[in-house]
């Protein structure tokens, strides 16, 4: 008996209409990328196990795909550990190889790799899928695409600069307008903690500030006192909880706030800087907005931190983030190698430009000229009409049979074709073919001499 | 310490030139895909292990990499197997997914769970990677790309000639002329079988014929005979040794001796059809060969069979191949959906385009322009500059520091940059900048207002 065919969950089968708006955004991505000196590489689905185990953290370890080793792999568990029937201690010995869980971890090993080969700066951008054995649920998938954007070897702020504006490039151009991209950086956040004597509690304390907008400066001086923030603490904090106004507003408030810091007051003046060349250059549709609750990546990121939040009135977690982070390679023996980069949330991004109806209506015209087949001697003409359309780059196919006119244009409409050729005994007598408008309705009739005055205008 | 990094045996890295050199010849195919009216599916890496298990024979099960359950997976093998110690039998115990061995298995499980969604006759194309487990060697790997495109549904021969035609019209546009497209028939070598007395010998017929070229007519009889293939046979065959000239004359010579038989002549017929269509409609730089000793796939395919080779002087295997199935679905429950589809080797086809040199000399532009860095003010400005550039989709970059004079040309140079940009204090104070054409020597200045002057050209 035959199966009853399933994929594996938390995967995804993509149909011609989802992989062409996906590819339109990979398209329009990849376009700024390249403009912006970003090259592409790729690597292995797989690496080695020792490359990711231990980068993530526990969590993350016990989210890695882990492969079989191929062939006799129990053989290589010696008695006494298999004894033990410890999944978790004898997987490295039957498993040598695990599905990338991000393209960071990979791309730091390609650096030192081909260190040898890169001219630094590199600016790379690389597009590929990671897989995470997480828990399937609405909107998470065990099988996605990353998309990231990073420069390594320069530590020149005019990089934090240019993402920002390679952002606005981006969603300008996908006709998503009004996102707004956050900037913090981590030695505000550092600063802050310093400030209010509470160094060792800033992931708390940033994780309760993130909380403002929902629950209010009460709850958020209730969290923190909680977890053990004093409360004086949280009175010097107090200028945090109002912070309003222009970026160059926040900036005063945060400059007069952290200037006992050495650390925060560099992080106000590397957002400073970042800033104001933008507001010197400009943006196209996109807000820029500095939000000091912003804590992403806390533990990795070592200066200037990015999100991107879909247009005000749209529903969704960010779409996009990055950061700097200063020593990327350290963990495979390559020191002192400082980057930042920035990654695109793209099943997000599709979900927010399906909502709101921004994909291009010519997404979904696959096929943008059908023949109808009236039999073998006229599709023989027709399929040389089809050649010619080909040859021209117009989408165009011949119905393989000769079926009813019925279910030819049946077929015509599910493909939402916009013109339908006939060629039948007659148009093959004057040597001509009828052009049938599906859309606006109406039919002409060239000849076949001049198939160009038909495509032409396609 | 840190570690040495290094990637699996049989996968590799690709830096950017790589990438750029295999998405142009991904983005041809795709252009062509398209414009015969084909449409993109993407299926998951991993499949749930019994979609993939047993469709590729015992060695094919062996090489399919199989992903490890999550968490404590030993604890779902019982004791009296888990004693056994037998890997074999416990893989399926532990291991609930596989990594996709070719996209045809996933296609035909794509079609039978979408079959409501789809509008038959389905013309699919699937680009992606799979896996196998296979002893890496020169030019062999564990992970590669399929590129593949079927239609499923349409029993007419039009799509053989199609598919002809697209081979045609991807090598030509790939500038990679001379290709031969070699075309057989399974019912043909059936027949063959089937007149010369030995049905069951089939197989074997072929591996020897296939190997005329090489070994001549006293090699492949010797080697029929030590198959156990009669005198008789081998001398009723003697035709097909002989087989040469137009495709025409050798369809005579086939069409004559296999006249007592059915399938033989139907075979025939098939061929005659698919290459007289083709001589009407014309090739534009393909050659076209019957080649009766053609018996890939040959458990599986049941009409048409087609090869790519390179053109003449060029060492390589097949850079193509496809055919027709009749029963793609059924082991997924979905009976008689015939198929016909094609694929292309692209890691073949890379090396071919790279022997012969072509592809395209801009490739590896991954840059047009690049801005000497001078400092801060003078970089403000040429991120002006840059940001126009890159709005008008010129490929540009800023350098990020103001480095040595020395060490940014150098960049420039190793970037192959074609134009370097010089604003420096001079320029600031009377508004322009300077190019310098790095390929023909010499420079000129233009006004900062009008940029275009220069960018238009590029």
């Amino acid at each position: 008996m035959a199966q009853k065919p399933s994929i594996p969950k938390g995967t995804r089968d993509f149909s011609p209409s989802e992989v062409n708006k996906r590819n339109y955004i990979f398209d329009v991505v990849k376009k700024h990328f390249q403009t912006y000196g970003f090259q592409p590489i790729e690597t292995p689905s797989f690496e080695n196990s020792e490359t990711l185990m231990g980068k993530y953290g526990d969590e993350g370890d016990r989210l890695i795909f882990k492969i079989l080793n191929s062939g006799d792999f129990l053989n290589k568990v010696n008695d006494a550990l298999y004894a033990t029937k410890d999944s978790s201690a004898i997987t490295s010995k039957i498993s040598e190889k695990a599905l990338r869980y991000d393209l960071t971890v990979p791309f730091a090993r390609y650096v030192v790799m081909h260190q040898n080969e890169i001219d630094f700066p590199f600016k790379r951008y690389q597009i590929q899928p990671v897989w995470r054995a997480d828990r399937p649920q609405k909107g998470r998938f065990r099988e996605f695409f990353q998309c990231d954007a990073d420069v390594v070897g320069s530590d020149s702020l005019l990089q934090e600069v240019e993402l920002v504006q390679l952002y606005d490039a981006v969603f300008t151009d996908l006709k998503l307008e009004g996102v707004t991209i956050k900037l913090n950086n981590r030695k505000i956040l550092a600063g802050i903690a310093e400030v209010i004597g509470e160094r060792d509690k800033l992931i708390d304390f940033t994780v309760a500030l993130d909380k403002l907008d929902k629950i209010g400066i009460d709850g958020v001086s209730k969290e923190m006192r909680e977890k053990g923030i004093s409360d004086a603490a949280i009175e010097k904090a107090a200028p945090l909880f109002a912070l309003s106004g222009s970026n160059l507003e926040q900036l005063s408030v945060l400059s007069e706030l952290l200037r006992d810091s050495e650390e925060g007051s560099k992080g106000v003046g590397e957002l400073r800087f970042i800033i104001e060349t933008l507001e010197e250059l400009g943006l196209q549709s996109a807000n820029l907005r500095i939000d000091v609750t912003l804590a992403r990546g806390l533990n990795y990121y070592t200066g200037a931190i990015f999100e991107v939040a879909a247009p005000e009135g749209v529903s969704m977690g960010s779409i996009g983030g990055g950061g700097r982070y200063d020593d990327l390679t350290g963990i495979f023996g390559l020191k002192d190698v400082s980057g930042v980069g920035i990654s695109f949330g793209l099943d997000r991004i599709y979900l927010v430009l399906e909502e709101l109806g921004l994909f291009p209506e010519t997404i979904d015209q696959s096929l943008q000229v059908l023949c109808v087949n009236f039999g073998e001697k006229e599709a023989l003409t027709s399929l040389k009409l089809v050649h010619q359309l080909r040859r021209a780059g117009i989408k165009c196919d011949l119905y393989p049979s000769s079926a009813k006119m019925q279910k030819q244009m049946k077929y015509a409409n599910n493909r939402n074709v916009p013109f339908v050729v006939l060629i039948g005994e007659q148009e093959l007598g004057s040597n001509s073919f009828v052009v049938k408008d599906m859309v606006k309705g109406g039919q002409q009739t060239y000849s076949l001499d001049t198939p160009e005055l038909f495509y032409q205008g396609l």
